[in-house]
């Protein structure tokens, strides 16, 4: 089949000297894309003498492989003539009614036409995001906030305020305040977004308290809330508390994702929104992809189908528990005086707030060369904020590897605070590195 | 698991009457985005009753699924820890080693570095457009293009200005004469989009001298070359042409899929771009999806390492030169003089010519009524030309009833005829479907 009597052309009659002839050809908002110094770090963090707590990546050694392989051959052998051929831009029915079914545990009421399946949820989110947003908008986001989030605003160009939170969440008050002063100052305002459940990076979860009290802002500023929720069933303690959507059906957009709670790679997340706004996503999704991965969605309903999904997540919670004990456990056994963290009650990080003087992204190059990785609070602001913080995660090592890992940070941590109190300032506070895009995808 | 207790929130102090709530805040971007009438027909055209000659979806129904499924088993069974975890932002390093092999059987050399997995083509052209285009820039389109690339260079905002055709392909005067206008005009012409081989929806191919002329026309007018290749392998006479990218590396970002030569429920298309292009390409795909679906790369590699795929190309082939000899032969005994049509030498589709006085888009809800669907031209036209032409596809419906088709449509044919003459004017000529976002993606 190869090509016989191949052409042969003659040299080009300009030769372009720079380095990348296409410099001044690029959209505008490909500007900010830069390659993150911080992943050249990461993927040494990767090695496995390294222990690393910088990751998201769940664990998903204990789904059941061998009957799962029965079902999926089956599908193939079966289905295989729908399962492999193109599908719907709105994604398959009868996965949108699994998700309404899935849903219904954190008290959602939801119509199947109302779900749009994506390629993920970070997906879900992009298309949301390319809805709504006009270069110079703003979007409003907790303090701090997931980095794949701040990512994708910063794609389309918009400007991020980070609005407070505190233990118990965002702060209502704060968020009226940021609101109304944004557009006072002629700004457009198109969104909040929020993660209410085990927050990706604080594992903060939003009392329903302030749920309330978020709904109540919202509506009064007429504000839409754009509500993403990855790891709402993976608690560790008590139940799941009622998703905002749950609250007002009109005014929040929910997102949605089995990447958790099954497994990741098979890239299917949703959006469920108010019936325009549907429409507008569904053809913004066909011109982007045409339609969801097909196969992956016959995966998933047919897990969903015939496994006890919910038992499943039992066992996840058990498994992530016992390694949120073993962090805390660690951290407290290991961390300095002067440190403090967050302990979430689900999800999977911690949020650590190092002793003053401190610099957690200065310090990660001495960190790695210690044999530990963590994710510098700056990666997860828009403002430069959260260099007197890390996200540790616990959900892909083992508990030992935990212990093992804020040994070493702690260890870290220690020689940072001599080199401080001997030298009386810290070396690296002038040298930033760009975290603006954020650690790869394996690690957000 | 449910939430008990329920939180109930007082009415809303606001209610808004408007439908559609959010009907200022959308983007510019979505001010294009309507639901095409034309949407409507096809899920009528759809039903078993009617032969839909409208659609693109390939016939998979000769893929080896036993066996497949086997492989598939194994998969989850032996790799699926890592074919169901988050992946790579490039794509797998394997599933892009593969893909310098298929591109092999085209003539093109390349590394596995320098390609970049997407969900489906579709995306590798939205990330492209993403990384190139702002609002008003300028694509150059052959006369008349794929729907779903029009739909994409729309989404971003794009001027789509349709460069002339005849049977050989773009012609490649007209090509430089509106590049150089365009940019005496002060536009900003980003790229060319073509399809070389077996058109979407001409069924055109670029001959190898005329590929010739556009590499030295880009050359000599800096303009860069997107070359989308979904059907290439897909011969029916002959052997594959090279590929543009094969005449020039550095001015030639290419697009290819497995979606027509394996199956398109896996999602997986990719870019093969010059490096610093890659770049770009990988971290907007990153802030769009985090990743190419994952299982869906390890299915196919699968695929491609233990089954004779080329060999499969052969089977397919063979069953679309059947389907296509079938619609050349339905076409000579019923269409009414006047008529014309291209003769592909592969891919999927005929491109009729109706004859002066009809209207494909007009007639279409009378050819639904009547049994039988197909493309009018006009989707394919960003500047409202096509009336006079319909897309017929010869994948999806076995000869007979390809045949049984053309046979529909020669009467439906035959009695706008007969009205044009008795009545001496084309009923309809006023009225005209909104077909700006074309049919929807599994007709695509």
């Amino acid at each position: 089949m190869r090509q016989s009597g191949a052409v042969s052309l003659p040299e080009p009659a300009r030769r372009d000297t720079r380095l990348d002839p296409y410099v001044f050809d690029y959209a505008e908002r490909t500007h900010g894309l830069t390659v993150s110094a911080v992943r050249a770090l990461f993927s040494v963090a990767n090695r496995p003498e390294v222990v690393s707590l910088a990751g998201g990546m769940p664990n998903i050694a204990d789904l059941p492989r061998d009957e799962l392989s029965e079902v999926v051959a089956r599908l193939v052998r079966d289905k295989g003539i729908q399962a492999m051929q193109y599908g719907s831009g709105q994604g398959e029915p009868f996965m949108r009614e699994w998700i309404v079914q899935v849903m219904a545990e954190e008290n959602i009421q939801a119509h199947a036409d109302d779900i749009v399946v994506s390629c993920g949820s970070q997906q879900a989110l992009d298309l949301v995001t390319r809805v709504f947003c006009d270069p110079g908008d703003v979007v409003l986001a907790e303090a701090p906030s997931y980095v794949g989030a701040l990512g994708t605003f910063r794609a389309y160009q918009c400007d991020i305020v980070h609005v407070a939170m505190d233990e118990q969440g965002i702060d209502p008050v704060a968020l009226a305040q940021s609101v109304v002063s944004l557009r006072a100052a002629g700004r457009r305002v198109k969104f909040l977004y929020t993660i209410p459940n085990f927050q990706n990076p604080t594992g903060v979860t939003q009392s329903v308290e302030r749920r309330r009290q978020l709904i109540e802002v919202a509506r009064e500023h007429d504000l839409l809330i754009v509500e993403d929720n990855p790891y709402g069933l993976l608690t560790l303690e008590g139940s799941p508390l009622p998703a905002l959507r749950s609250l007002d059906a009109d005014r929040v957009i929910y997102l949605g994702s089995f990447s958790k709670t099954f497994a990741p790679g098979f890239r299917i997340g949703w959006v469920l929104a108010p019936h325009a706004v549907r429409e507008k996503l569904v053809l913004t999704q066909e011109a982007a992809t045409l339609a969801p991965p097909v196969f992956s969605q016959f995966v998933i309903s047919a897990y969903l189908e015939h496994f006890d999904w919910r038992g499943q997540i039992e066992v996840f919670r058990a498994m992530y528990r016992a390694r949120r004990d073993a962090m805390f456990t660690g951290l407290v056994e290991n961390m300095p005086e002067g440190t403090t963290w967050t302990h979430p009650r689900g999800g999977f990080f911690v949020w650590v707030t190092l002793p003053e003087g401190l610099d957690s992204q200065a310090m990660l190059p001495r960190a790695v060369s210690a044999r530990v990785a963590y994710t510098p609070g700056t990666a997860f602001y828009a403002d430069g904020l959260g260099s007197r913080n890390m996200r540790l995660s616990f959900c892909f090592p083992t508990p030992e590897r935990i212990i093992e890992g804020t040994r070493r940070l702690g260890a870290v941590l220690a020689g940072e605070l001599d080199m401080l109190r001997t030298f009386g300032l810290n070396l690296d506070s002038t040298r930033h590195l760009d975290l603006s895009t954020g650690p790869a995808p394996d690690i957000s």
